[in-house]
C-alpha cells in the first residue's frame, strides 16, 4: 500500500519551528533559501521545473512568523496549493530586475542578519551579480546559515521515512526483474534505458539518477554513462539508482554476474556484504559517521584514500553526513543513510555495494531489501 | 539512423578557441566554471552524478592554452576519457579543504582577472564560504565572465543540432503513441509515468523533465506534478517534455483532446498554431527575440504580462534568449529556440503549444514535428 502523497501542514510547521528555534539561538533574523531541496523542505513546493535555469526562486524564513515565498509568477498557482500564504511574484525572467527589488523588500521588512547556506554541499542558486545587488539594495548583513537547514533535514520524520521506504521498495522490485533486461549480448546503454523503464513500471515518479558499469573484473567507476558495449558472459554488472517517489530518493545498487560468476567476483561481493553487516552492527545512535567508516574500512582493509563508504539520503540523492575517517557527525534516530562499501578488484576496476537504512533507538531498520552474501547470476 | 555519440576533439577545441578570443578581447586571464552545462560544453564530461550535491567540480579555462580540470578523484577515470589532459584531483568530500587550495593553485599559475558567470541564468555551484576562501587564498580579482560562455553556447554546431534533432525525433515518436497510454479514466500520474516509459522505449537516454496538465478548459500551469485525478472525456491533455539524447534536450509539448474536443479547445489550439506559424515567418537571422515575441503576441492578442513565448534550448532545457518584449538578442544562424505561445482559456486555466526550431540563413528548420491546426482526439 502506498503512503499518502504530500505532508500534513503540521509537518511543515514543525520543520519551520525547529529552524526558527535554532535561528533565535544563533541570532539570525531570517534565512534566505534559493535551491530546490531547501524550498521544498519548508513549503512542499514540488516541481521538475527547476530543470530550467532561467528563473531564480526565493524563500525567506523569518525567525518568527510564517515563510515568505518570492517567486516567478509562473509558479504562483502551484505555490498556492501549498501551506504558504505569503506569496509574492514577479514576471520572470525580467532583464531589468529579476526579483531582486521584491526580495530586498521582503528581507527589509524582517531585518538582518540573514543566514544563507554557505557550507559544504550548498550553493546559492541565483546569479552572483544579483546577490551583490541584493546586498546593496537591502543594506542588510548576510552570513552563513550556521548549518541550520542541513541540521533540520538530517533527522527525518516518520512520514519522510515512509516515502524513502516507498522509493526503496520500488527499486527493489525493479532490481528483482533484472533478468528480463540484462542477458548477455545486450548493450549496457540498453540495460540502463530498460532499467529506468522498470523503475517507472514499478511506481517511480521519475528517475533522476541511474549509474552503473560492467566488466569481468568490475567497473571503472560508479558515475560514467553507459556505453553501447554489450554485456558478456563472465561480466559483473552493477546498477545504481536514485529513483524518486513523491520527492524522496532511494540510493542503492546491486551487482549481478552475467551467465556465470568468477571466484574473484564472488569473494569480492561476499566481502562487501560482510562490510555492510559490520556497518549495520555499528549503526546506533551516538556512534559517529567516522566510527561506521572505521568498522567497514577494517573489513575491507582500506584506508582513507578509499573515499566515503556511505552518506545521508532523503530529499536529495546524497545529503548530510559522509562515512569518512574525518566526519564526526553523531548518528541520531531518524537519520537515513547509505552503507556503500567498495573494493578495488584489479587496477582501475572496482566493485561497490550499497544499502539504505534508517537509524533507530535500537538496531537500524533496512529500507532497501538487504542483499545476501551470494552474488546473483542472471542471463 | 542515430548521429554519433560525443564530439570530435576539434569541436571542443573550436569552442575553447572562440571563448579564448573573447577573453582576450575582454582582458580576462581565466574563466572559472562550476556547473554541469559549463563543464560539459568545454570538456564533454557527461555524467548524471551532478545529481549529488556533495562535491564541487571546477574547470579553469585560461585565455591561452588548454583547460585545467580540478575535480574530485571519483571523476578522474571519466574525465580521462575526454580530450582534457590536465586533470588535478582531490579526495572529496574533504571537510578540511574541499578542493579550494588545489583550485587556488591552478588559478594562481594563470593569474587574474578571473571571469565567473554571474549574470541571468547562471549560478556558482560551490559553497559560498569556499568561494570567499578561494578569493583570499588566490589573491586574484574575480569578475563576471562578460557573458562569454553563454554567448559561445548560444550558436550551435551542426553536430549539436543533430543531437537536439535526435531528441526531438524521439519525443515525436513517443507523442505519436500517446493513444496507448491516455484513455479516459487513467490517472494523470499514470500518464506521466507511462509517457516517460515511451520516451525511453523510443530511445531517450533519460527524461529529466516531464510536465503537463489536463482539464475541460485547459490546465492551471505548465510546471505542476501530476495528480492522481483521472482523465475525463472532454479534457484537453497537455504533455511537455525535455528528453535527453547524448546530453542534448528537446523541449516541446502536445495537446490532445480526450474522447472529444470542445469548440473552445479547437479554436484555442488553432490560434496557438497560427502564432507558431507567425513565429516561423519572423525567425530569420537579424530579427530580435522581441520581434518574434511581438508577432506571436499580436496573433494571441496578449501583452507583456503573458510572459515569454519561447526560449533557447540545447545542453539545458532552457538556455539563452527569451522571447519577451524586453529581450533584444539578435537571432543568428545556428541558434536553437522554442516557439511557445500560450493563451488563457478561462480564469486560471491555460493552453500552451511548443515547437523547436533552428535558425538558418533562410527559413528556420523544424526540429520537432510541426503540429497541424486540428487538435488531435485520442481515447
Amino acid at each position: 500500500m502506498n503512503p499518502t502523497r504530500g505532508f500534513a501542514e503540521g509537518e511543515y510547521r514543525a520543520r519551520v519551528a525547529r529552524a526558527q528555534s535554532k535561528m533565535q539561538a544563533e541570532g539570525l533574523a531570517a534565512l534566505l533559501l534559493t535551491t530546490e531541496p531547501e524550498l521544498r523542505y519548508f513549503t512542499g513546493f514540488l516541481t521538475r521545473f527547476w530543470e530550467s535555469p532561467s528563473r531564480p526562486w526565493f524563500l525567506v524564513l523569518p525567525a518568527q512568523g510564517d515563510p515568505v515565498a518570492v517567486i516567478p509568477a509562473i509558479g504562483a498557482a502551484l505555490m498556492a496549493t501549498t501551506w504558504i500564504d505569503d506569496i509574492r511574484t514577479w514576471a520572470a525572467p525580467d532583464l531589468r530586475d529579476d526579483g531582486v527589488s521584491l526580495l530586498a523588500e521582503a528581507l527589509c521588512d524582517i531585518g538582518g542578519p540573514v543566514g544563507v547556506p554557505s557550507h559544504m554541499e550548498t550553493h546559492l542558486r541565483m546569479p552572483l551579480a544579483d546577490f551583490e545587488r541584493l546586498k546593496r539594495a537591502s543594506g542588510l548583513g548576510f552570513t552563513d546559515d550556521r548549518g541550520i537547514v542541513a541540521g533540520c533535514r538530517a533527522v527525518k520524520s516518520e512520514a519522510e521515512i515512509g516515502k524513502i521506504a516507498q522509493s526503496c521498495a520500488i527499486a527493489g522490485r525493479a532490481f528483482a526483474r533484472l533478468d528480463e533486461i540484462a542477458p548477455p549480448g545486450v548493450a549496457l546503454s540498453r540495460v540502463f534505458r530498460d532499467f529506468q523503464r522498470l523503475l517507472l513500471e514499478e511506481g517511480a515518479d521519475w528517475v533522476p539518477y541511474v549509474a552503473g558499469g560492467a566488466g569481468p573484473e568490475g567497473y571503472a567507476d560508479v558515475i560514467s554513462p553507459a556505453s553501447d558495449a554489450p554485456l558478456a558472459v563472465g561480466d559483473v554488472l552493477m546498477l545504481d539508482t536514485g529513483a524518486v517517489w513523491d520527492g524522496y530518493f532511494c540510493d542503492f545498487d546491486r551487482n549481478f554476474a552475467i551467465g556465470r560468476s568468477t571466484a574473484v567476483q564472488r569473494a569480492t561481493h561476499a566481502r562487501l556484504i560482510e562490510a555492510v553487516h559490520a556497518g549495520l552492527e555499528a549503526a546506533r545512535p551516538g556512534a559517529r559517521a567516522c566510527d561506521l567508516w572505521r568498522v567497514m574500512a577494517d573489513i575491507l582493509s582500506v584506508g582513507e584514500s578509499a573515499g566515503r563508504l556511505g552518506h545521508g539520503l532523503g530529499i536529495q540523492l546524497t545529503e548530510g553526513l559522509s562515512l569518512t575517517a574525518q566526519d564526526r557527525t553523531v548518528l541520531r534516530a531518524g537519520m537515513v543513510i547509505t552503507l556503500e562499501p567498495g573494493l578495488v578488484v584489479a587496477p582501475g576496476r572496482i566493485m561497490v555495494h550499497e544499502e539504505n537504512i534508517v537509524i533507530t533507538e535500537g538496531a537500524p531498520r533496512l529500507l532497501s531489501p538487504l542483499a545476501g552474501p551470494h552474488l546473483p547470476v542472471i542471463g
